[in-house]
């Protein structure tokens, strides 16, 4: 089966590397002109007039990357399978839509509102208890929009720095640590959950994920799992979805976001679980049956960042399964990654925190499960 | 680093698809016409006339395929380094060197006599005594060149019918079972070995190889381990090798022969061992450390062979890994491989079973382990 890639990245030359030895072939749709995927074939198309051609090349199209236009993408859907759906796309892209979807089906988020003017900002910023951050509604590709508001006399700044005309203000939580769930569902609507895994950011950037989590209680895994279910099973999902959750100190999961994508907290699977979360969405969009989704061992993501590490001194760490994305070094790019593997979670960070020791500017690891 | 293949069939491709992650390129050089590796770039070269234009474009070259023009391999070693060497390739396909090797080092071979007449293998054939069987000293692309005698008196019409001017005749051993070991040398002279696998097969082709096993005796691993270093130190070969052995009711190891690349009965390593064979080839050619050779489960490499399954039948099997070539069906053609992997033998062998149902024309598996 020949599959098209909305994006031709990093996610997308994974997708392709776990597809070949199903049979697959790959085809990539990239409109900014700069594909980093070189694998498969790379349709170049920043006009949008190669589309059709895109399209008689693939059997499904999948994409590696949310920020879509969903005319783009439903119309698409006229003519080819598109997993997951533009439905799926447009409930991501906004997060009114996110939100509202959150509560409808009973997934706790943290406090919010939606305001249309810096005066309904100010008033949100007060009922929530400042600081409080606010977002326009609808993200731009590079992630702007956002604004931290220490007090709410901050509103008109804020309003005029974001320029949108509708904004979600959220409390900030007092949670103890980040962490997302992994699932996939195929065609026939089975659902396989990863164990979550804790991730680590710096300055929005994620550095660390590590999972299964020695200190999770069972229960929170089952309302994760519920979480996510409820999720697919309500957008008719095909493939591979990620949910970011906060935990509080009690252990309540609030929900942060979800990506309808394979994703970087899930990483870690390709060496670290029985059968990747690239392998597992590719066999979910063409309607194979999922593979199991359990852990091997303990197991620790880690990004790298803005510049390479040596490859040598990577590979003399035991049992350390380097992915390089062959992209050029730049500050804050997503270069590839390391998966490190462990017999036990204590080795692990010990393992961890000497490939920390390899990578140029990398934070020292923190992991709650390590004390 | 852009690595050079020669050969450009399913163990080049799996080669690349491990090598994207290490941020290895690849350009195949296939000299058949007939490429099935379609990652990379091919040089398809049949009239040897872009050699040149392939050296410019890598800068270390291998092969997965032995059957090479030794005079090629030495031109291209005045070029660029190429792993393993001219002289591996020299001694595995002349079968008097390797047997000779063998003998030189210590490591037992089944008896055999080098002949170059008729009435030289009638009378080794008296010698061994019968069946016997007779095998050119340098073998052909297709692998043949071989015939049977069950009695010396079959010499002339055995000796007319392979056509070569020097033959080895071999003693039939009375093994219990085909074992192989594969291990890797890295270019600082540091060497992994593989568990050992037992090899099934039927028609001289591969069906089943299954690793690590139960029933070994670690000190037989570890005269293999001794056989393989000696081979791998005296030849300063870099890369993967791959040593057939019989094992005899005893527990003796005599070596049939030698393959001086990544190998069929390794594939379970892809899915079966903490680093494939291809990995560690690959990390051997470019100077990188060696990986870590360890099982991570029972592990039984099923061959699909002429004929292709129902993929989605295979991805029920709980932790099966399926691997397409991309080739065509023929009679007797590798199309792919299934790693099963399993939380004890039995239920490995159980798994096997339900696996070969799957694959049309399979035999059924027979592990001596399995009982």
């Amino acid at each position: 089966m020949n599959i098209g890639i909305l994006g031709a990245g990093q996610l997308g030359q994974m997708l392709a590397l776990a597809g070949y030895p199903l049979g697959n072939r790959f085809t990539f749709l990239d409109t900014t002109g700069k594909p980093s995927a070189d694998i498969g074939e790379v349709v170049i198309d920043p006009d949008n007039q190669h589309l059709a051609a895109f399209l008689d090349k693939v059997d499904v199209v999948t994409y590696e990357f949310e920020h879509l236009p969903v005319a783009l993408v439903r119309e698409i859907e006229q003519h080819k399978p598109v997993y997951p759906s533009s439905r799926a796309i447009e409930v991501c892209q906004n997060r009114v839509e996110e939100k509202t979807l959150f509560d409808r089906l009973g997934i706790p988020t943290p406090a919010y509102r939606v305001v249309a003017s810096a005066a309904e900002l100010e008033a949100a910023a007060g009922e929530l208890g400042c600081p409080v951050v606010a977002k326009s509604v609808t993200e731009g590709y590079d992630g702007k929009g956002q604004a931290v508001l220490r007090k709410p006399s901050e509103a008109a700044s804020a309003w005029a720095t974001i320029g949108h005309s509708q904004l979600i203000v959220e409390a900030f939580v007092d949670f103890v640590r980040e962490v997302s769930i992994i699932a996939v569902r195929g065609r026939d609507g089975s659902v396989k959950c990863y164990p979550m895994a804790e991730n680590q950011h710096l300055d929005g950037i994620l550095r660390y994920s590590a999972a299964p989590l020695p200190d999770l209680d069972v229960g929170v895994q089952q309302t994760a799992d519920r979480y996510i279910q409820a999720l697919l099973d309500e957008l008719d999902y095909v493939g591979v979805l990620a949910l970011e959750l906060f935990q509080s100190r009690e252990g309540t999961l609030l929900a942060n976001e979800m990506a309808p994508r394979v994703h970087n907290s899930g990483h870690w699977t390709m060496d670290g679980a029985i059968t990747s979360q690239f392998e597992n969405h590719l066999r979910a969009i063409q309607g194979l049956p999922l593979g199991e989704t359990r852990a091997l061992a303990p197991t620790c993501m880690v990004n790298v960042i803005g510049r390479e590490p040596s490859s040598v001194e990577v590979l003399k760490l035991p049992n350390a399964h380097l992915h390089r994305y062959g992209k050029g070094e730049r500050a804050g790019r997503k270069l590839g990654h390391i998966n490190l593997l462990a017999g036990s979670h204590a080795e692990l960070m010990a393992k961890t925190r000497d490939c920390a020791k390899l990578l140029p500017d990398a934070p020292a690891p923190h992991m709650t499960f390590d004390t």
